[in-house]
């Protein structure tokens, strides 16, 4: 069976993007993980920086510049670093997993107005596959080039497609409100992350001019002002999206949940969560961590015609690494749930 | 000194709204507590249930029907008590402070299609003044019937109220977001506020309908959708609310500046935290806890003249104990800041 | 392949360590759940009482009057349940693992002195393997009858099992210190549970007098006096135990270091955690949430002879669930780590 | 009252310890803060860096190089520094108050052995006072050197004092285990302070060989072995210790009640916290973030004579700020309560 497995070198693997996508593939029956490199930690075994990992493999970071071949090779380098050096990537494998925002944005003109430059390599993006698979997934077979989506902008983009791709929703502005962990911000302590400063907060990081913002309204059908707020909680891993939308004149509860069922009734990795009872009766990201899924719920205001979407996810997995793992599954005709298999703890 | 001070009874006060003014008095330089009822925890010390206060005082649960008059009698029962049993207190003190819901809507059928039932005693609701000393300062000299506002709703107004006031907002939906500690839902136990099932959760628990929408309607100026949406968090006391609206054509920031200063530049408790540099750049509860502050911020975004407005308070304090003991210092034109010294802690 | 599977019948699977084991069980190659009972949640699909397993499983609480036959019957009650109902139990299944502590104890004696009430069954004690993999993998080989480990006594046997049989400590009092999370006081709400009274409180719970004392003692080699003080934590999961105990005059670090080596050399779920540098030195529970390991780490005071032994766990996984599915695995002779694959999220 | 206020001047203001102490002194009545030094953030209003002092002081940071004369200097820095520019700031103020360890052991070999190198200026160390109200009140009248007890030290010192002093501990190991909170590392940032590595972790820090436990063998009665080990919780303010000692053949529970009784029994901040029922039984660092308390509670194994000691404390306060401000109100013999009144929050 392993003469079959893929080979996978890491980029960028001390990071929390890059560590995820290792823990997954080293239990995914396709993938071998043969190199994983980090310019800081070289030499060291990867257990000293992702201690999870300690037993599990007797692989040493390397530094990029010692990098060999491998049949696909993930990119987990801050942004704007991995479309720069491309032509060094693209010589060493022919399948390329990029976890930044570098090829996401298809237009270099917005790339530019977001990202404050230039794109180094605006020839390439389209080659790119945008790597989320319930809007993708035909692209994404035999895929070679996978941009893995953001985080945030995954968590808004699955909520609203449904409603968007089927006109369930009126030309109004659509509001979101994402509360997010500690671990989207990196694997660097800062000031912002010191213990004492974050454990008690809520901090309202992004309230305006959030950079997903591009990317989901890239993904998402039809034309409409999208305003996102981005708040740091507590919790160290997951996001929780609360988006303010309204109904057309008419349209009642029970088409939305036609919308979402229609849309997502096969995907193996998102539960409508819209329970009468109980205490757990909309999406949660405690009950995601380490996951794949992404849960969607949603309240309506019958008075105003508003809907409340909600969504949750763990933002290294289905917002990082999972998604990219799923991505991959799809581009190899495997099993799409290979790898991914975790459903998560209670409690937790 | 002493022989100046008003006599309190506290009804209700083994919870965390009873308690919290407990505490707040016992270091009032104008208040005595001389009475605290519970009707559980009848013939126990105080500080059996509210543990901060052992050493602090000899004062003993007795029960309501044991109650003896008061200068002031504060009110901490549930909703729907306090109106249905107004008499029996008004027989005990001159002043009422009434810390639940049941004085605070003005009209009586708005009343019923919130709380579910007819207000028990609506010919006495025009007797009660708002507690809200930055709308009602006026109202509150000498007032005997002081309805302290909800805490959520107090997050709302007090970030909205200059805004509107001043026509500083375009008259489209306003949406706010609130994020809520877990002391809110009350001192009893039960399966949504066990440990396990709550501390790593970012639980929706009122997406559409939540009953301060009204009281926030009846106290803002002008006539307009307002949406609320109530996130529990990990946090124990706090709210963090951010709120969407928009300004009309040609408003920029610094008129949203110009109209906090105007209608807020004397107020004691209320701070504008909007800081361009830092980690402590908007308001965050993290540094409230235990205070009588609100603190406002707010972000524009230019393209769009969406304006994020953010404020944070502690539930209890400025959203109800602190609150009750602002209000009463106002009626009895004592120094506004009395007994509300505390600035909080940081780290915390 | 299911043809071959052992069916499986979760006794009390409403609960935290019942719902542990049906997590781990869904996803074991050689079990298959096919009843799970829980008399208050009789009807109700297991997703809406264990959130994480929605979608994973159709299955349904039935009552345990509705108990058919299984290849192996799961007690997950509360103590002093199982022993009561043993002959109903046995007369469903040739298997039976207790999660609770009936069947721990080896002398009646000593279970009247810690429980309080003579033991319902105490001819049948002489049948039951107490499920410790590591103390008694000969035993557990086709074991029908397996009493799951206490999670704070696995902590402290884990520790402390290797040098007591090697003689590598003096015989001086042992002293245990257990850090706990929530989820071992189990799935009731309850006053102390409430979580504005237990998110930030380091609370003694225990300092004298632990049940799980004679435990340890039954299984750890020698005669000495343990002690164990049990504080609670604000972590959901997850027990840390430091162990205060002193070594021989002359031996060392490395004497330690070889008894561990020596006894758990080849020990699939134990890891030696003692490193030099970086942030994650010692065990530590925050990696371990959902896994199966048990870190043992030490440090030693060259000065003094004493020697502090550090051991992580998660109480429901190797301090329960998972701890009776190795032994379950032992018992059938697979692999060992069947079902236990899960390495651990950092961060986490 | 302004005019007879003390004049205090603050060196090494920006961390946690000064910027405790510049909080508790702002509502001092008889200090007042005239000068705060940070050599980071010179320039700055002091709220930029403790934002809970927005609005409290318009005091700016200085460098110490502008540093004026002031009744009473108070030194923040870190370990090591006071000491080597002594000269410095007695210059500027005749009270000096250290919250460092520079000046609190006696002895300069010990002070060598502990801190690794020789102390700079050996020949000052008998001029200070132990920073200790309940053990050196006497000498703390009229002090003008009081170097602050540590903050780990002050909770064993505190919980063993009377014990040892009256004879009730028997002669054997006495081994406390502390948990602290992620303040008392300090301000600065750094990857063991990384909220995703810290805030689901707990961590020993400090196994064997702790600083602390020279102090608190200095200052307690009596020779006999003391042993400290220290874990990180996820808190950020807080210390609880738990204690093993032994009782002498003999005595019981009501002596151990007795002794506290005896030794404490007028002492304003330190309360016995033993109760027999509900959920705050012990002492709990929850109930004292910002208090100046030391509970102290036990509990008797009985069987075998140990006792188990706890202590709680807000390591910033009691543990350092607050300390240092009831040493101060004895030295000038003020009410030894004087800007301490705060006490703390429930729910919290």
């Amino acid at each position: 069976m392993t003469a079959e497995k893929k080979t996978v070198a890491i980029v960028g693997g001390s990071g929390y993007a890059g560590g995820e996508f290792l823990r997954l593939a080293l239990n995914h029956p396709h993938l071998e993980v043969t190199q994983v490199t980090s310019e800081r930690s070289a030499g060291l075994p990867v257990g000293m920086v992702h201690p999870n990992l300690r037993g599990a493999t007797n692989l040493k970071f390397r530094k990029a510049a010692q990098l060999d071949e491998a049949d696909i090779v993930v990119l987990a380098l801050p942004h704007n670093s991995a479309a720069k050096r491309l032509a060094e990537f693209e010589a060493k494998g022919k399948v390329i997993v990029d976890l930044s925002a570098d090829f996401r944005l298809k237009d270099p003109e917005v790339y530019q107005r977001v990202y404050g430059e230039p794109h180094p390599t605006p020839e390439k993006l389209g080659e790119w596959v945008y790597g989320n698979p319930e809007l993708h997934r035909e692209d994404l077979k035999g895929a070679t080039r996978i941009a893995c989506a953001g985080c945030f902008a995954t968590s808004v983009i699955l909520a609203l497609y449904p409603l968007l791709k089927l006109g369930a929703l009126a030309p109004k502005d659509i509001i979101a409100t994402g509360l997010v962990g500690s671990s989207a911000a990196g694997a660097s302590s800062s000031e912002s992350s010191h213990h004492p400063e974050r454990a008690g907060s809520l901090r309202v990081y992004k309230p305006v001019g959030h950079r997903h913002t591009a990317e989901a309204q890239q993904e998402l059908p039809g034309n409409f002002p999208l305003h996102l707020t981005a708040i740091s909680t507590p919790r160290v891993r997951g996001i929780l999206t609360t988006i303010q939308a309204w109904v057309p004149d008419g349209w009642s509860d029970k088409d939305v949940w036609s919308a979402y069922r229609e849309v997502y009734g096969q995907e193996p990795f998102i539960r409508i969560v819209k329970v009468a009872k109980g205490i757990h009766r909309y999406p949660d990201p405690m009950l995601l961590d380490g996951t794949n899924f992404c849960d969607i719920g949603f309240e309506m205001d019958v008075d105003t015609g508003r809907v409340v979407l909600m969504s949750a996810i763990d933002n290294l997995v289905k917002g990082t690494a999972g998604h990219a793992i799923q991505s991959l599954n799809i581009a190899h005709e495997w099993d799409e749930r290979a790898g991914l298999e975790f459903m998560g703890l209670h409690p937790a």
